[in-house]
């Protein structure tokens, strides 16, 4: 198995505010009847932080069931302390998951200095029984993790790759750049898709994948085919809706756009709420493009 | 019992990574002899962000025992979720919690809008069994919650306090003016300490005073007692120590200086990490004043 | 003449885009009735960005005739270059000016380090006729002063005072307890006035005295009279309409409200505009209770 | 003439203080034998803010003697106001500037919506005599240009084109897309070059074009050549020098490389420093590799 290719950050369905396992094992056989190379379980997308430790675990199990072994399972383990994190990433690899996720520790962001971080990433690296890959996603934590430490981590043989979801190509340019070879560098911001496989990223971990597999698949495909004007097209087709299911509309946008494309969406769990009335209508119009598409 | 006066949110001893109970509960035996009004427990300081649910319960019922009830025991008890704050607020009710402290969710910062926050926390008071007092803590959450907000929230009879560690008076002021009489207005920065008296602040909840209570306690006293001067001198002295064990060196800072001070103060827990050497003989000269005082 | 008290930064009149000095005269006329102890002139709302050289020294003449020698004539006069600033600073000296406001130079904001900024400003006051305050305003400039470096600058015999627009109490009250006896600190944000006033800034160059000077100049009297309550109340009664004229609606809204008030405001130069047609009304309603109090 | 390439922002010499046009020539003749499509004369790196209006004339005067008809003369031209703006524009049209770049004006930030920053922009296309380019560089003005704003200034006739310094290519992407035919977009950071050029730039102004401008020049022809691979490792061969002559070590660490590279530098005008002793060897290391490069 690669690591590389499109993966949708998996939403997690709610029904009544409760974990709807059989609607989260409708939307992944769906899914996996596309060219997805992989899912990432437990995301930020996947509302990981409304979880108990109970959920969590329930999900991770109902995913391994549905998710192929000739697809990646790669599952969000990050926590605050390095103890947890290096319990929760065991006890998803004895489920069964391929690799883990680990976002970066924040709320105290001003004590996260480089080092700090790099020998959060080195304890839990050591002590995993699956492979790593950092996650940066600076709109969430409040702090970056700059290219030089990433270029450091991908020296330990146990951290396998990077999710970036800053945006910031610049700064992943110089990711893919400076790291060791085959580490795997993810895009997680879906805008820059396109951009990314330009500058050597491996592949995409997009939320509007949940929406729109196939097409993130395509531009990859299109892009490896050397059809780099198509590519681009058809990302630029794509942006507006990229947009709206993440930053502008958040979870809930992201949902709502889920039901409309007939995977289950459903509600975010509280505080989040679904997006006002009239988004309903705006993402329609944000779709139609892409399914008219020939 | 008034909600007002000096509490510090009480730092969680470890040893060898584990909690120390019993180094906690002769914490607070020592700072019972001081003025301090009550104590915060689970508050950011109590890196509660690095304990599990089994580890908060257990500091909750150690603190119960110890904490006379002469003085407020605050307990955090904010999470990500709506059920889930409910759910641990009931629970510390149950162990005899006088009231909980609720900070704003905030990984998903972008959707954290004023109507969002308000129904969250309208939710958690509506539920409630103890009143809740609302969280401001921007350096850490990056989101800020707005005067005309909170002045909403202080009309609901549950919500009966706010802790505001944004250190900006000017926001302060606007909401001890606009919020509902007996809605009790805690500073949370320790540098503005005696600014917060001045425009009608009803005490602190503030790192430093596990370290020197009793001088923070002064501070109020002293400005109660219409000597302004003296309180500013006394909060100009103390300055410097209170950016120290905050801004400057975080909880490993603030746990050397307790060291220092006679307390338990030991290691933060990973990945926070205990700070440099040379940060102990600093620690050492901005106490030096302090405890020279007449 | 004392540094201290209330003193507007005076905004420029425009007549057809074009400097209007009768209007500014008549403005000033008025404003030298009340208890102002002076005025900043090319203050950043003056507009002194919009204004080319000859219209600035034009209305340093025009303010000169004017303002008694009884009041203190402050004029800013910072450029982003060392050279011009002392040039432009020995300009007004001669033209008669009391002092000099010199604000951080900012537009290369990540080389402006504190070293750079101390150079700057002791170039400029050792150079300077008269005596320069440093003008810290991080909402314009994008860079903020440290207390520290306030604090080595106030020992220069030439660099005589502060201006702190940034709100930060804490910092002001840092800045007032590190610097030289005699160095004068003023408040530059209105809302926090009273409050700066507590820890012990000898004044405010107000943005909202252009509107209701005498008011400012109350709370100042009554805090020296130690009517802290009275003081306080006055600060809430005027925050909203200081808020208004600043960050909510700028110079636009400040200009409108001094319509308002009888004093000549007009229409700042574009790319400023004048404010929506509602934000009349509203400001209307902000000045009701004002002039309603006995 | 196509409004394309790469162009240098060219820096201004001083000697003793003073702008030496004569340095300026000789730079300027060795650029002109390089594949430059252009200059930019008077941006940031040329130090426009130091500069007073006479200097700024002598400049533009003294680079449009030795700029042949061949290549693009650009000018920044915006101040704060919009009639400065329209007057100098049109003062350097009269010299010969073939087009004008002009920043977004940025001291009263909180007040440039984008319909103000529309206004102005569109006020000055239609009084100006050349065309015009929108400038985004929020690193210095502190606000951003949103991708729609862009889309609709570009369809002004006279409004020709974009220069972003603001490095998100996310945000370039989609003022590509979104903005007219042959509405011309540069990127203005040299880092995401390749990447600028990969999703529809025309060009690029890069302050390390100064340095080493055939160098910029490759990355195009072999982008165009469809040699993208061979693009994207002559960028990456790059990066370090660019990151280091901007964001690192400001115009001092520009006009240093220049040095080093045969060009006249010299030093920046007071209050920029030349940077310390050490950073000589270092950017002497990153020359290194590109100058051994076959």
């Amino acid at each position: 198995m690669k690591l590389a290719g499109v993966m949708p950050p998996i939403t997690t369905p709610f029904e009544n505010e409760e974990v709807a396992l059989d609607r989260l094992r409708e939307n992944l056989q769906r899914w996996n009847q596309t060219d997805l190379s992989g899912y990432l379980v437990l995301g930020s997308n996947g509302e990981a932080v409304y979880l108990n430790d109970k959920e969590r675990l329930s999900i991770v199990e109902a995913s391994r069931e549905i998710i192929p072994s000739s697809k990646i399972m790669l599952v969000g383990t990050g926590m605050e302390s390095t103890q947890e994190t290096i319990r929760f990433t065991n006890q998803v690899a004895q489920i069964g998951a391929d690799c883990a996720l680990v976002i970066t520790p924040c709320y105290f962001k001003g004590s996260m200095k480089p080092q700090i971080l790099y020998d959060h990433f080195v304890s839990v690296a050591e002590s995993s029984r699956i492979g790593i890959l950092v996650y940066n996603v600076p709109r969430f934590t409040g702090i970056n993790i700059e290219p030089e430490l990433v270029a450091r981590l991908s020296e330990h043989p146990n951290i396998i790759g990077f999710k970036d979801s800053s945006g910031n190509i610049g700064q992943l340019s110089e990711i893919v750049h400076l790291s060791q070879k085959n580490f795997a560098v993810f895009a997680g911001a879906a805008p820059v898709f396109f951009s990314a496989l330009c500058i050597g990223a491996v592949g995409g971990i997009l939320a509007v994948a949940n929406v729109v597999p196939q097409e993130f698949c395509k531009i990859q495909i299109l892009f490896n085919e050397g059809k780099i004007d198509a590519a681009k097209e058809l990302q630029n087709l794509l942006t507006p809706l990229a947009k709206a299911v993440t930053v502008k509309y958040g979870i809930g946008g992201l949902k709502l756009a889920m039901d409309l494309a007939g995977y289950f969406g459903g509600k975010p769990r509280l505080p989040l709420q679904k997006p006002a009335k009239e988004v309903k209508e705006e993402l329609k119009q944000l779709l139609l493009p892409i399914n008219k598409k020939p």
